[in-house]
């Protein structure tokens, strides 16, 4: 068990994977901090790509030298402004100290330096609160345009990160991605700069949607917490009285630096440090559940059975990395109900928290 | 290879993943017997936490104080009684001592200390046989109220255990989930005690479900065996004319103290010692199949194909973690077929079987 | 990081999963280039089995000894012919020697022995090409059948393989399952010979689906490349204007011998390398994306969203080992795109490549 001490098999946690980052010209498998640490310093040595529509250089495509407006809202529709930044900061995964679900404590130390996304107020004149895992809710209906502003605002890490959306629909300048030296103009966001992403909410954006890091450090900057939901209603929809978002990832000790791999909910672990989440009799309740690791996952609750989109009955679905599930039900049943995932080494090493329902 | 000896490594298994229990105060990542045997030793020293709804306490919520009945049949419905015991005897993965889908003998030691349920006549009256892994298969029709009444007869692991089931509606006492300080009555069965579990076949409950231990100690005692099927049916729905439960789930060595890491069908290692299942032409057949471990697994066979849930056709569906597919079918392809897991390690290890069609 | 040697543990890779093979009475937990040659000559020492319907033998059931025929088309369907030879042969993982989605070189060696599936035609008469990964696609429509003339050409491996197909209907002699003492006739295909498999394309076979090697060393040989695609449509079903059939799966270092382990599509690493899949707007256009190894993966592709069968939207489906993905869409994006698995370690270890869409 090693409890006493840490050992490079130690850093590869539960699932037993290393993380595997391609940077700089290798393919590194990423098991301790030093390991994170040369990659990290391999990401900041990168330059800015060209920008691919600039000039037609050896290896470009026609699709490459492309040029693409900014979309508008449809008839009806809105813009929906947000300005977010990407900060890292010191980050506890488990405030209270205590394993609520085992019933015992977690002793120190239990904080490291993560990577969030914070919301600031229009303008970026004033922050809405500190960064967190997962960072803000954006939200739209069809026929609207996400515009979200975007600054790297990080101090510390010193690499470039970006924004990249599932389930909107966007011109590849603001598809967020590092590609090499395919990138666009959205998919390099250096230290200090800024950004502003238009995405469209058609109507095959209906559902909910991760958002997340995708500049060239991917990896571990999603693993270190950049990400985020995205809902996307039909015009006029209600939202259910309660509705959380809720991500299955772990932080690995090799990322953290810390003796043990923790399993979390939401950057958090273990139930008391987790989402709380509370409805009573009656209510509308929807569960939007993301994995946001390399590994499988599932979505289970006590007390509580919903009707899949196939059809069926369940009260436990399989979750993949960035892919969801979504739980609805109307509540009846009230009391104190455990959520977890049911790979048990996971909910046994902190991925579950509490539903509480009123009466 | 290391076929000679043992060492940390190898106690990993198919997957690389070790099971990770949170106990006593102490999160442990279990490799070997030696940390089993800690993990169990932790778990006996646990006493039964504070009965929540005797009054209020420090950290308690208003829902902890909440009181519930027991609820009865819907009118037309009925009371579907079972006496369950828990209890852990000397299990043999391969009694033929053959792996009859890739020929040759399966080496002895072949058996190690299992934990699973046991059906027993009304009132504990005499056992219907040895405990099996899966245990005893519930059954209900929507309306019809489950009542469990459950014994933990242990005389070896020394520790409290519970029936925690699936897809069924229950109160917070008949949830049968340890949750530390939060545990209500049926969440901590200790050694010697029973209880009486008593749990709703909703309409939304139709479809199979697992139930299974959600002790203080379920991560490990789930991998021991302690799972089983609870199938609820619209009232007065027919039964398939062959309708098999199968469980794909692997005895790891850390808990077998057995140099491989068994692959497993219902506890069982390998064509011929797994179900064969046996069916004519024109039978109508159904497999349930689920996941009992931490691993990712598929459900495929031979020979046929089915419509899943969504519409689609399919010979092979994904499992995880207490998730489950269900294949249906009329037949009319005879032969011998085989089913089996389509992670290509798993079914070498074991994790495969016969299903025999006459014409 | 050990990129300066290779010890024991480098060669688990990614996913952190040896290959387990049972071959020759043991079973091996493959880790390393010696492991794969151990197994290797086990079955290379592997006797043809006795044929089942020869004569009633101890252990064999009445099913064993049913005799099939050979099925013909149905009223207006035809037979397809196919022509294809199992060969191993030297494999570039990387032939540009570009990681185009992260700008760098892919340093030598990248090659090793694979074994591939190659179309003939009519008659052997001449090979169309070289062996292929995945190997050719086979395509027919509702009410015909599929009759592959399948030839093990191999001169190196020196073992039994076969084909065996998912989806299709076929009696047990057609299953290509190697099964011990329960070998059926096309299940067992030594080096230099023949076999004709004859299939069944059902209203129930409507879909994709794989093919692969089910002899004896189905595990390695799989993993070696031996795996292809079958389309089945309605009768007259017009195919999309752009189908393209992706493989995700891995090169594990104990099988290539190279120093890192490759996550491939369609057996090449990274884009540029992997298939470039082009388009224009307002061509039907369909993906099948396939899982070839032990993982779990997801098909995601950059800006564009699909209905899955159960009614909704999606951009990132999960795959697992043999089971399928198919998203189809009529493309209304132009530019650069990039495809990939989203566990991010198998997207920066190469599981990537570039869609390229035309106005």
């Amino acid at each position: 068990m090693r409890r006493g001490g840490i050992d490079r098999r130690a850093f590869l946690g539960v699932g037993g994977a290393a993380i595997i980052c391609t940077i700089g010209g290798r393919t590194i498998r990423v098991e301790t901090p030093e390991d994170v640490a040369e990659v990290d310093a391999a990401v900041r040595r990168l330059k800015a790509p060209r920008a691919v529509a600039a000039a037609r250089a050896e290896g470009l495509d026609a699709v490459d030298e492309l040029k693409f407006g900014t979309p508008e809202p449809q008839p009806g529709g809105q813009v929906r402004e947000y300005w977010i930044e990407a900060r890292s900061l010191i980050w506890d995964v488990a405030p209270t100290g205590r394993d609520e679900f085992m019933g015992h404590a977690i002793p120190k130390p239990r904080t490291f330096r993560a990577f969030a996304y914070r919301q600031w107020s229009p303008g970026f004149a004033a922050p809405l609160g500190p960064p967190s895992i997962p960072g803000p809710t954006l939200e739209a209906e069809v026929g609207d345009v996400l515009r979200v502003h975007f600054r790297n605002g990080d101090e510390h890490f010193g690499q470039a990160v970006t924004m990249h959306p599932h389930g909107v629909r966007y011109t590849p300048d603001y598809d967020g991605a590092y590609m090499g030296d395919y990138t666009r103009v959205g998919g390099f966001i250096a230290p200090g700069e800024e950004f502003t992403y238009t995405w469209e909410a058609t109507p095959d954006s209906v559902g909910v949607w991760a958002y997340h890091d995708h500049g060239p450090n991917e990896d571990l900057n999603t693993h270190r917490g950049l990400f985020g939901m995205i809902v996307v209603r039909e015009k006029g929809a209600p939202r259910p009285d309660v509705e959380a978002g809720l991500w299955f990832h772990q932080f690995a000790p090799a990322i953290t630096k810390l003796r043990r791999n923790f399993q979390c909910v939401n950057g958090r672990v273990a139930a008391g440090n987790t989402p709380t989440i509370r409805a009573k009799v009656g209510q509308h309740v929807t569960f939007h559940v993301f994995g946001a690791d390399d590994m499988l996952h599932t979505f289970h609750i006590h007390g509580h059975r919903w009707r899949a989109p196939d059809g069926t009955f369940t009260d436990n679905q399989l979750l993949g990395p960035m892919t969801s599930v979504t739980a609805s039900w109307v509540e009846d049943n009230p009391g104190r109900w455990l959520y977890h995932c049911h790979v048990l080494s996971h909910m046994h090493a902190g991925m579950n928290g509490w539903y509480l329902v009123d009466p």
